[in-house]
Formats: C-alpha cells, structure tokens, sequence
C-alpha cells in the first residue's frame, strides 16, 4: 500500500502551482560528496573592517552614523537604480526585455556586529519590525514601484558577504515571478471560496498537527506540505491581512516572538549559526487592487539537509526537470518541533 | 537612453514563459562574500576506491564489468522505483499529491576516472550518444514513463560526488515542470506559426550573431537572450527534430564535436575542470501525442561567475521573488566565443 514515509510522490504547491518531488527512501544514500565549512560564530559586538558597524566607512566611502537600533540605507550596489530610462525591444516576439527601475536597501537589524535574530532581544526584533513598517510604507509612495521584497539572505553559504546582522529590501516596478504565481492561485481560490487561500490552509494544518513547528496568538510557522528545502519552513498570520502595514502592536510582538522563537529552533538543529534565506510575501502596490486575496507570510529557504557541513544540492535534475527533496515535511517537521527553545550559545 | 549594457532590465525566456532580471552595473561590485576551493584536478586513470571505476565494487555490494567504453547501470540509491503503489490524497484540494515511479540509471562516460567530456576523444563521445539514444529507446518502452531526463552533474560544486566521468537519466511517470512549461510554449508557438520555436529563435540568433558560442553544419552553441546563469549556454539542433532518437550519423558526430568544443570552452574560461549542471530537452513520451511541435536542444547551467572560486549565488531575491544575473548574456557570449578550442591541459 502506499504510504507517503516511504514512497516516492509529488506534492502541489498550492500558492504556485507547481509539483515537487519526494523521494524518502532516498535518505539512506551515504553522502561521499562536497561538504561545507562551517563559519566562525564567535564575533566580536564592534568589528572595526565592517562597513555595516556603526560609525564605519561604508565601501562608497560614506560614514554610518552611530545609529542605536535597527537602521536602513540605500544598498551602494543597487541591482536596481530609481533613474533606468525606459526602454527594451521585442523583435518578432522571440527577442523580448524591457527597462526596470526599482530601489534597494539595506537594514541593519542591530547596531552589535555579534547578534543574530534568535539572540537579538524581542523589543529589538519589534523594531526591526516597525522599520520594515516603515520602508514599506514609504517605498509604496513611489508611483512607479509594483512590488516590495523583503528579505534576508544568512550565512556565507547563502551568498551573505557580512556577517552583521542584516536584510534587505529589493522594490521593483513590475511583479517579480514568484509573486506572479502566488497571485493568480490566491485569486483563484478566493474568487471560488470568499476566503483566503492560506486562511484555509492554516485551519487544516491546525486541525491535522503533523507539520506545526510553533504556534503562538497571532501566528504559525509550519513546513508546508509542498516545502522543497529540507527544513524548509513558513509563518502565516492567523489573521488575513494584505501586507505587514496591517499589524496591530500585539501583532508585531507576537511576530517578533515566532521569528526569535523558529530561528532559535533553527540554530539548535544542527548547533550553528543556521543558514537560510527568507522573506515576505505580501501584496503587490500601485497597481489599482485592493487584493483582498492576499495573505501575508514569510518563507525561510535553508540549504542544510543532514547536517552543519551537507547540504541539498539543487542541480541537474531540480533545475532542468522538477525540484526534488527526499526526507519528508512531516519528519522535517517533527525533529524542529521537538528542539528547545533556548538557543544552543545560552545553555 | 536605454542601453541593455548598462541598465536594469527584465527578459522573457521564450521557452518558459518566464522573466529574468539583468543588472549590468552590478559587475562593479566588489565580492567579500564565499570563495570556494577549486578541487584537484589530477586523477589518476585507475582509481582503486572508485566505485564507478571498472572491475570495482559499488555501494550495494555488486561488481562493474572490465568495461571499455561508455556504460549504463541502475542508480543504487534512485529517486525513483519501479514499483511504487499508486496512491495519493487529495484533501479540500489544498493538501494533494500523488504515488510517482520512475527509473534513474547512471551513465560512465569512459572507464578512464582521468577524463571528462572536453578532454575525451570525439569518437568516445558518440559512444556516450549511442548509450543515450538506447536508454532513451529502451526507456520509452516502459508505458508508465512519461518523461526521460538525461543529465550530468559535474564538479563537486554541482553536488556531484565522484568524479569520475558520469551522468545521470531519471525517467518519471509525470511532466516535470520545466518540460511542462517548454511544451506549453512550444506548442502555442508551432500552432500559431507551423514552424518550431527554436528554429524561428535561432534563425535570429544567427542573423544577429551577438550571443553565438560555436557553430557547426548540424548544431548552434549560444547563450540564450534569457540566459540566468553567468555563462549558461544552449546547445540547439539546426534540425527540428523531436528527441535524440532523430539524429543521423553525421548529426551524432557533429553532435559530438561541438560537445567537446563548447565543454573546451569551458574549461578555458578560467583553466580549471569547469562545473556545471548540463541536461538535454526533448518531447515527452507514451502520452499519445506526437508532439511536433518540440524542438530537441540542451542546457548547461554553470554556477560560476567571476572566477574558478567567486559563484553566483541564487538565493534570497532569487528563490523568493525573481531570477536576476548581472553580466548580460551579450558580454558572457562575447568572452566565451573567443576563448581557445584547445583544452588548457594539452597547452
Ligand atoms: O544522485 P546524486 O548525484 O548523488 O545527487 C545529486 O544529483 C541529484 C539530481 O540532480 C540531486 O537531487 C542531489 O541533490 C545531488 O546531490
Ligand atoms: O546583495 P548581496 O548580498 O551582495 O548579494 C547576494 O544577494 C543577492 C540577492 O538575493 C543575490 O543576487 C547575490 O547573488 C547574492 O550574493
């Protein structure tokens, strides 16, 4: 009989639409290959060589001001620029771009080069909160932006070049690709059912507990049931709210406390530093939609499979034919719900 | 005035109905972040630990036959199983998957752990090509296979863990989604125009000669106008034919030249044995159509970026919102094109 533990299946990601592959007996291959270097954790609270510290010369030769809490700045090395001419070409529909202009920033979620999320403090975290509030708000202003993506990329695996404890925001003037997908399946659900494609998602996930990792008021984090990455993860607002503009006070803290609270799971997996990108999903701007469809959350993309050194490849086969993991959701999900809640440097 | 050379734009992947953000400027920037460790690249012909290595032993205890040339075995630790019940679920359409069977084979390009495709003798390649043109026949004869994936991971970057020369075939009983993207696009291409996609795409690509690698009487090397990876190329038969099966004998050796050339190239690039992910797209089978409409080519997706140990890395903007590479598709083809067609090592 088939039973999902064992046997290979495909799962559909409701938000895009697309399948991935699950191959569980797979598990129980040795790995023989690439294993990573795990990097130093032990950082100094001021590093004078980091152009993100306080007070430091930044590598466009500015100073950052000896800023106290969380603080932003536009990135000196935009892959988008406010000032792109329009433009592109369409030559027999084969040959087709078109001009881009957006706005990048960073944010330095602590002055202390040495923190992380899971040890920063939660006031801390709120207000890394209420300045991601802020840019949203503000980066909504410009007429000409479609979309906000915040994001954090941790760990010099993810390609992080610092390790000071910071984000970024990327704002686009047309919808980036995964936000295109997760709109047309959000609306689609929405138009059919008068209620949130995540909303309906959560109340089963809640009913069912196999892939809950913590849970508060407000919020829960979960593997999805279509995660790619090994311990992969997601936190959804129990309340339908568009973007985080929409938080109340009690909201803002009770996210502060599921992010301190999933990181430090994270941390305690493996006892590093744990690597992961994540980010917000959240309503496009300025494009005349109220998006009532829209349901806030945030994704965390982590690369480690079986330990601090092996990581998933997704190579051949994921980027030519399908995404493919092999320990399940719900295993994933059982070993992060299960660690403790103080972080592993404490203890 | 727009320049694509220096400006911010997005490009449409023809194929996959996808866009791409390009940041020229963006090559600027400084790296600090990862390096990686270029391994070594002095093998010997024999290895006596190898377990792909003729008169070895592999993982599950069985002996590889003394044999000569190329050579095809069942993956010890598949993706996916033959035997596989069916099964699935399917709750409120929000939680569904379904049971996938499949075969994943491994393929030795050469007994010699030494080599790698650039440095193999062009007739040892159209012996690789004949075992790729029998496993996709034999393949094709299971009727539960929908798809056959022929692919090589190569460098251990690439997650490969031997190198000894090899790749891999996954067959699968569903579409994976980029082979359902290709097909969509292909198909609404053929039906609007009664000609394939990709003849139409490298007709102008010839005639503009400003992303053409290496060219020869039977097949084009190019980096696609919406090329992700830094130096990601296609390989696209001139002829539209539907998979590999179609090539004549004289398309087999020009294949085959222009594999070893392109991979020359490669290695050129920065004189080290280069890593990439490669993978040929053909039509889908047993699924009752006859799918004129697809066009044979090949992928290669590099990770490399500005040196033999500074990678691209695809993470936070990328996974959560939008593809983006920096140095344009123009430039990458323009350093490729000129690079030496004799390999580093016999120089
Ligand atoms: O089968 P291998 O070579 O052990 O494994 C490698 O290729 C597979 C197919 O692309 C990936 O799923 C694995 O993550 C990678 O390590
Ligand atoms: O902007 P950073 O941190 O230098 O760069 C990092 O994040 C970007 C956004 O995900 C990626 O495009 C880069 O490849 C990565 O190295």
């Amino acid at each position: 009989m088939f039973d999902s533990k064992e046997h290979s299946h495909t799962r559909l990601n409701i938000l895009t639409g697309d399948w991935i592959l699950v191959s569980p007996h797979r598990m129980k291959r040795p790995w023989q290959g690439k294993v990573e270097t795990v990097p130093a954790d032990n950082r100094p609270s001021y590093d004078p060589t980091c152009y993100l510290c306080p007070g430091n010369k930044r590598s466009d030769g500015s100073m950052n001001p000896a800023y106290t809490d969380a603080y932003v700045f536009v990135n000196d090395f935009s892959a988008l620029l406010p000032e792109t001419p329009d433009g592109g070409e369409s030559d027999q529909g084969l040959l087709v771009s078109k001009s881009e202009t957006g706005i990048c920033k960073v944010i330095c979620f602590s002055p202390d080069h040495s923190l992380t999320l899971p040890v920063m403090q939660e006031d801390a975290i709120v207000k890394v909160i209420h300045l991601w509030k802020q840019e949203f708000e503000e980066l909504s202003k410009h007429k000409h932006i479609r979309y906000i993506q915040i994001f954090e990329n941790k760990g010099e695996i993810m390609g992080c070049s610092n390790p000071h404890p910071h984000g970024q925001i990327w704002a686009s003037s047309s919808l980036p690709l995964e936000l295109t997908k997760e709109t047309t399946q959000q609306k689609k659900y929405y138009t059919q059912h008068g209620k949130s494609l995540l909303s309906a998602y959560l109340d089963l996930e809640l009913e069912k507990q196999e892939r809950i990792v913590v849970e508060n008021e407000h919020f829960v984090a979960l593997v999805p049931y279509w995660a790619v990455w090994p311990y992969e993860t997601m936190i959804i607002s129990k309340r339908h709210v568009q973007t985080i503009l929409q938080f109340t006070p009690e909201e803002e803290k009770a996210f502060a406390a599921i992010l301190k609270q999933l990181t430090t799971r994270y941390d305690n997996l493996f006892n590093i530093s744990f690597p992961y990108s994540g980010g917000m999903h959240q309503a496009p701007v300025n494009d005349g939609e109220d998006h009532a469809e829209w349901h806030w959350h945030m994704h965390f993309y982590p690369p480690l499979l079986r330990s601090a050194t092996v990581k998933k490849f997704m190579v051949g086969y994921e980027m030519l034919a399908n995404p493919q993991r092999d320990i399940t959701p719900e295993a994933a999900a059982a070993t992060l719900q299960q660690l403790s809640e103080i972080h592993y440097s404490l203890r």
